[in-house]
């Protein structure tokens, strides 16, 4: 997937006891800067009070020693964070700081809550007020509520009364707890470094800062870290596992080892899987970089066809780019990828990305490497087609603008113009998952592991506008939304 | 008073239907700049949305045309802020912006609130977070909680439970509520533009937008705007007036209209009081600028003596000062002040400052002008000696530190080293003051309009100071204290 | 004059032989901020190496402890600069630092060479290529062909080929040279700080460092500093001296002493001739402040009226300022001046201010004093009026733009809107600099000590212009150009 | 070549003729960020005046649409560089743009002059002033000197004095000129836009705007672009082609077109050959990222090993990182490189990179992918030892600080740790090359095109560095050095 079409909420890490925790955050935010690049925070603790220095923009333009310096204490946790165009906002960045009346409080949250407009509105009703317009900040306001005397029983209390994804760090003045939702949905992992504990979205922030990755957080786990040591709950009722399989497909950074495997090893059985379920007479296998990169090789190596980098990618792009009034061809794709002519021209293409989500990009892409020449393009997607929404910290767009909710794979070959285009079966992604029934694949099928509320209209709406688009029926069984 | 000893908490303005809203918020935060330097912000409402630009710094610095811009809608609220150092944070920026049970809400604060703690503590204890240290947070909680089904019930119910001094402007998608506590101890005027209401702190504001000063908010008054027009309201126990006096001696401009008079006059009459008060041959009558300016002259016209601007300002200072390693002589008074030497050499010195806090800076003041040659230096103090601390929006510091507050005037002379001192008698300041009942004169007698609480021990510890440094008993009532 | 109307070119500083040179130099450049605020710059010396820190707004915005600490070693020199708008470029921003066949070399001036052009054509004739539109560049060429072996004889080569205004300071790697004009248009003083040599524009820069004053540096004389001490040359041919008497009249600081005497000393005696030669009658003396403040006081002392601060000035002005679309009456003047109602309603009011240059300001002034309820306004000014443009560092416009260069006394008045105008008169103003016949008055007489060249029909066109705008023959000796 | 080591001086970029000629040109330098990231400029001209915008970081932080607004004019050049640490300072980024006797004029240079030294010590002996440090300010000098009435005719006036390499654009009011060295050293196209030239270091620039590659500029070509059209020019002596070897093994983009072949195919032919002399029992082939993918890819087709991307690069990376006060092993390299760990355990990696300067990163590299698990290491090299410094453009250290200088491949081999090292031989790149006598390999055989002065004792200095290390003699020619 190519150009941030899909954008992982976020990224978080944890440190307890150790001298430097506020400059191990700061690398272990900066290792996960794939998982959120509009602001990031570190708030610490030194057993008193809490220190918060929080910014728009990446890890390494927010962060310099000064602040560092200011950011005192053995404990810290931090945040990245991505958010849709126009939220950009400092006050729903995080970590979230608060006093309430057992002193200070921080939490950063990767995750997306299913049922937070509901509490919100009661909490609002009861007379909590909100700064952000973000999700997280109603677990903050319901451990504030609880009238348990235990930091650990007040955290529980409040995640009893949420639904949905999340791995989430909370820091008080001397103690650190994480938590991770019963599903599982996204990754968190425990390390050490010397006698300090560390926690992480991605094992990737273990790697730069020489912690040993100890084990994940268990899914349905509330961990305690304090002066005595570690302790670990599971509160909640079990439930079963449902780990994200977009982590493997698009988000996580291919050297990091999540829900048990390392993803670089998935992503490539999954090319793998794709070359052997969709063969193509072709000349070169060329990865849309960087998402389609490791599948391609995969791709590559079970076909037998040469991998090439025919296309470059430019990292030097910044937040805004000013596009000149003349238009150019494919000028949003461009600014990122440019084509080598001598390795395409004539030859047949095939064209492997993670993903395919509005099409547009995909569409543009294709027209790219047709223009360098190519005889044909064959374009292979190393997931299912993407049907449906994810409500559990993915940033989808809504289902109506997902071109594989509305139209048949041949329409979509249609309009992307390949000679041909072929997705990953689900039957393919679950061996390439050793049939694993672990994951939540409800963005390809549609069976939400938590049934999602939606507002009265709201779904008709998308019934409708998918009905608009003359979208074939896929035969699929359809969201459970009550 | 100079360099910044004392410093006012806060401006606000406030605007309602007006096509630029937000430009003038601009305009009448920058026309009262001097009551607050540190940080300031806007929110606008376009009837739907909240809008809101909080910056640190200065209003010239924060804003720009593109904030300005974004700052949509026919009403805005603004405030300026002075914070002590290390709690200039963001955070305690004001207006403070939430999103609450019936939608948008924004509040910006002038004063102080005596029962702030105890509130506080009592939300705490019922589950509520705070974001600020600030205690204008705990309106915004009150009116959160309260069940009136209208905004300006829920701001009554609001202020209700606090005491303390205040001056403020809510506003929510729709209306604006002014309202100013019972004794009415911070300034608050109201003024038309046309058809919009406009509301500040000082009418200076008004002056610099052609706005048309109607009347002041009366103390206890409760003023709503919204599309009907405007309806006042008295929902509080009514209290005697206990307009700050301080006002009048330093922190308005001399240009506004304040309490029913204009600060000039009144600022002027206390230095012509001093000189019939406490006569002393001299050559010339210098004022500390720009504190003592005004009342320098009413002190030289009344004695007839010539006013000399013999000490000039530097007002090119910026937030931080590099001091070279090398000591120099008085450089913390020198960065804004420098003696014309031909002015004062050989002469008799009358010295006109507003008051004397510390008392370190006057005497680096005297010592600046007995080194370009005073003959003689005769410090004179437009009010009376500063006792007591203010808890009603003044930051004054704790009673310990003041020098009135141990030591006797005689004593005073002494650490300052001049020929003679001598303040404006209590009698004397009411005399320029009419005899008005109406002004709160604790900072001088420690007769405090509402009784402030303290922490168990905390006045002892006061008391234990005072006795350390062998305070003589000035002989006055002291505070009353539950 | 207020508003800026007219503007000082810069200031200059210099340290020789300090440990703290840069940290004096920043402290010197911030006492003279008041000569300009668009560009300051320090370039130090570590007798080996030159640094530099150069930048766009005030002094205590450019510098910090970081950039003051680069500034290594024991001699410094400064400059800030004033600009007209549209030229506040960062590569007209003195001091000049460049390399050439001796080493580093560093200057920083303030004045304006007569024969600027004619010079840079010549050099570019030459193959010379300029990197700003600046004329103090062209001494750096000089400096640099010249074929003298000792810096001291280059610079006096190079200053042999120059006409017109310069006081100026060069620093190589382990010499400081100070050099002023043969007329001494410019101010420039001597100091000592211990050991080491000190040299500013104005004195109030030796007074926050305490620097002991020692002596002017002489007209036409030039100063060499190194490690063996200092020397002094009168390499120039003698020239009566022509002192800028606009440096008393506006631009220095009260608290400076200048060409032997004291600013505030004869900025007041203008004030008390311009009483004594134009009396009215009138309840209060005004100045416009800050420029009329000083004369106002001589003014009232002289003639018996009160003087009152009648306007409030605030001094947070930033460098833009956001207009709102409706008109306010007055917006230009109102950004930085207020009327006090109560001292101007119903009197009648002896405004007085430095001098009149386009007039549009003081009409607008004049106007706001009115509106604000004066039953009268006379109009003083503490100088003739300003008939020529100055050509040796004074930022006056166009003759065409100066209203008393086109209009009678009787003119302006109308146009003002005043009950009286009066200009102090030339006599008046001799009178008060003792009939010294050392100063330069050109702006006032037209008669310019070095004769200024003047483009082909430039002259005509100014003298259409005047003739158009039918000014009445003032029967004085016009402009000696050739 | 990992992290940097070598670094490439610059980008040029150049437009005329086009309504959007600062807009090109930004995208055009964005497209070229990878030749230097520390500094860009561009400057424009209307046909009467040049705007200049240029500052520090990358072209996509340093404009904004307020800049390129600010560029007015149908005509634009650009300018990106790298500089040494310490260097990177303003005065010396371009284009340089100053005022001379004909005008506005502004050069941009991508290259490094010989004689850049004797040139500017003449031009200071004969009074020339310097602002910069920069080799290129030379040429404006020489242009600037000469007496040709044509813009042409001054440039190859002053590129005969000057030896080494450039590829330049000098733009003046309204002409364009575009000179290449008779070496050809640097890489330097022409292409068309419409009606509109442009030129560029790299076609990967002409790629982004849609700009049609039309042909190099040849080795000593002066083209001039002015409203008349282009015409061409081969003023200079011919000389054997030299073009930058260097360049394909790592500099240019792998989707640039230069010296007549694409970046992609020879730096992949490179990896082929190094298969073929050296190869070896190995499980997979990993590259040193970025630097070494293509010519790994290269290798492993050969080589028929599977080619794994072992290692992940985050290029996140900001200008400054602040590392722990802990150590952590292979910091340096980590903040940028992290192995996978599954892909490395247990296996025989080929560890291929483009070069090896001194020899501590790929050491530290090494280390990092043994720690990961490697059973062995073979390090591959797509180019010949580096034995010898760069003088015509590329950042190399001094030749006592390259590895290769001083130690044979065995001890190198040692100090890296490796099981095999092994380099491409002369022959094998030559062959690659085709046999092709057009390039400089003088980094690799110490054979310089044009001599290279070097200061007395410098030579001997070098030679004694040299044999202090016990270098074994490689048996090579050395350096021609007069």
């Amino acid at each position: 997937m190519s150009l941030d079409k899909f954008k992982e909420e976020c990224a978080i890490f944890a440190v307890h006891n150790h001298t430097e925790a506020a400059n191990l955050t700061y690398l272990g935010l900066y290792a996960q800067q794939h998982r959120g690049q509009e602001s990031s925070g570190i708030v610490s603790s030194d057993g008193v009070r809490h220190y918060a220095e929080i910014g728009l923009g990446r890890v390494s333009e927010i962060f310099n020693e000064d602040k560092i310096s200011r950011l005192k204490g053995l404990s810290a946790i931090g945040h990245n964070r991505y958010s849709t165009q126009g939220e950009t906002q400092i006050r729903n960045a995080q970590p979230f700081a608060i006093e309430y009346s057992h002193g200070p409080l921080a939490l950063a949250h990767n995750g997306n809550l299913i049922n937070a407009s509901a509490v919100r509105e009661k909490l609002e009703r009861e007379g909590s007020i909100f700064r952000s317009t973000n999700d997280s900040e109603i677990v903050i306001h319901l451990i504030a509520k609880s009238r348990e005397p235990r930091l650990k029983d007040r955290v529980i209390e409040a995640l009893s009364q949420v639904e949905g994804a999340y791995s989430m760090t909370i820091m008080s003045q001397d103690e650190l707890i994480i938590a991770r939702d019963p599903n599982g949905f996204r990754p968190l992992s425990m390390g050490r470094l010397g006698v300090a504990y560390i926690f992480a979205s991605e094992t990737c922030a273990f790697d730069l800062i020489d912690a040993k990755f100890v084990r994940e957080v268990e899914p349905g786990e509330v961990v305690v870290v304090n002066d005595e040591g570690l302790t670990s709950y599971f509160p909640f009722e079990k439930a079963p596992k449902k780990h994200c399989v977009f982590e493997f497909i698009y988000f996580a950074r291919p050297d990091s080892l999540i829900f048990g495997s390392g993803v670089h090893h998935v992503r490539k059985a999954f090319g793998k899987r794709l070359a052997k379920e969709l063969p193509v007479e072709a000349d070169c296998v060329i990865p849309v970089p960087d998402s389609g990169v490791v599948a391609a090789q995969g791709y590559a190596e079970e076909a037998g066809i040469p991998f090439e980098t025919g296309i470059i990618r430019n990292h030097y792009v910044g937040r805004t780019f000013i596009e000149p009034l003349q238009s150019i061809r494919h000028f949003g794709v461009k600014i990122k990828h440019n084509p080598i002519r001598e390795l395409i021209e004539g030859k047949r293409v095939v064209l492997v990305d993670d993903s395919i989500v509005r099409g547009t990009t995909s569409r543009k892409l294709v027209k790219m490497v047709r223009d360098a020449g190519a005889k044909e393009v064959h374009m292979r997607i190393s997931s299912p087609p993407t049907t449906h929404s994810c409500f559990y910290g993915i940033d989808t767009p809504a289902r109506a603008e997902l071109i594989a909710a509305t139209y048949s794979v041949e329409d979509i070959k249609g309009f992307l113009g390949v000679e041909s285009l072929a997705y990953l079966s689900m039957e393919g992604m679950m061996g390439a998952l050793n049939e694993s029934p672990d994951f939540c694949v409800a963005c390809f099928d549609g069976c939400y592991p938590i049934p999602v509320p939606v507002a009265e209209g709201q779904m008709e709406l998308l019934e409708k506008s998918l009905a608009d688009a003359n979208a074939p029926d896929d035969g699929k069984q359809t969201v459970i939304i009550k």
